[in-house]
């Protein structure tokens, strides 16, 4: 375990998602110098991913790679360290749309290799896109963070993985208390983490807790050696 | 072990399916007469329970009713004590027309409670028509078998039987080997089965394996203590 002890926990913090609102919660950070300080400060507070999604000015979701690369442009001024992972998923745009910012060349961007029921609907990721938005990620040099929202996506990423389709180190998150996907289970962590162990013990993973689940799963996450969202 | 040894174990024979045609394999049943002839072969063999579609004179798949309720008829006629089980499922019918033939309660129909990808696209489970699905099957006393391609399927049964929404005894159908869904995994497996004895002691499952991955799942699930899908 002494390996486990001296690893460095990432700490990603995705500063505005593609849902809440002010009237919600007055500090979700919206226009670009909003989201700049959300991200140095979460920079200062130990983050070392920022994981961005960009809105209009009404605070509905956008998928403008114009957006997106003011982001990253202001990002890279004030912080030129941390690494910027933008969101490809499926509330901020339809299709192809989800990847228009994948030229930018951010570090990162997340991944969605599969479909799964959300609360109130489909979360749409049919196969055609998911190869499209992963060749993009190859020619753009962005390494995928595969948000895993149940079992057959973290297996479906290894195998992405082992058929070479994934840019650079593999790195998967487990998305966990989304209503009518999968609930924050530990049994289910657990289960996850052998997975991960067992196939592929040189990926690196993470796993984030939808609301109330997520200092709970934080928490999972840092005592078995994996990485964490918030 | 000896609870297990004097178990029955159940078949369930697939007859016709939504996809497969004359052309790929001449001894299909299209018609419902060839339908009620498998069926009765099926029985013969040790069949106790029927998964039946319906489909068009073109070999194309039907959610059609009357279709469905001829199937019925005939087979009650020529098979008094076999289970009938229809199916609701996703490639025969958009929305609720899949459900259309409840009203005829069989004894049972297929549920999907999850989405998830197939090999070339989504398999849409919406929430809203998943809940309809099983109202409609409380309402008509049909017992739903719940088909899970993925692990949060079977978590969302768990959750659905318990909230008691789902008529009768929870019967979940473990569906392994689905291009771009679930693999047929023994760790996979073995998990699965677990979470089905940790969870709901008293329910039943069975597991099947598509295509050459049939006899393999069938034979775990034997040796397992749960039922058979062919
Ligand atoms: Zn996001
Ligand atoms: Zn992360
Ligand atoms: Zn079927
Ligand atoms: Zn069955």
């Amino acid at each position: 375990m002494s390996d486990l002890h001296n690893k460095p926990c990432i700490l990603c913090c995705a500063i505005t998602g593609s849902v809440p609102t002010k009237a919600a919660n007055p500090a979700v950070p919206i226009s670009i110098s909003e989201q700049v300080e959300s991200s140095l400060a979460a920079v200062e507070a130990g983050a070392s991913i920022i994981h961005a999604h960009v809105r209009n000015a009404d605070e509905t979701p956008s998928s403008d790679p114009e957006k997106f690369a003011r982001l990253q442009e202001e990002l890279r001024r004030h912080s030129p360290d941390v690494i910027i992972q933008f969101s490809t998923g499926g509330r901020s745009g339809a299709g192809q749309e989800r990847g228009g910012m994948l030229p930018l060349r951010p570090d990162m961007a997340s991944l969605s290799v599969g479909s799964n029921n959300f609360p109130t609907r489909v979360y749409e990721n049919p196969p055609d896109l998911v190869a499209w938005l992963a060749s993009e990620m190859q020619k753009y040099e962005v390494v995928p963070e595969v948000e895993a929202f149940d079992l057959s996506h973290i297996l479906q990423a290894l195998r992405l993985y082992d058929e070479g389709k994934l840019f650079g180190k593999l790195y998967v998150q487990f998305v966990m208390g989304v209503k009518n996907a999968m609930p924050a289970d530990r049994a289910v962590f657990d289960f996850y983490v052998a997975q991960m162990q067992a196939r592929a013990p040189q990926a690196e993973w993470c796993a984030a807790g939808i609301g109330p689940n997520q200092l709970v799963v934080n928490e999972w996450a840092i005592a078995a050696g994996g990485h964490t969202r918030a």
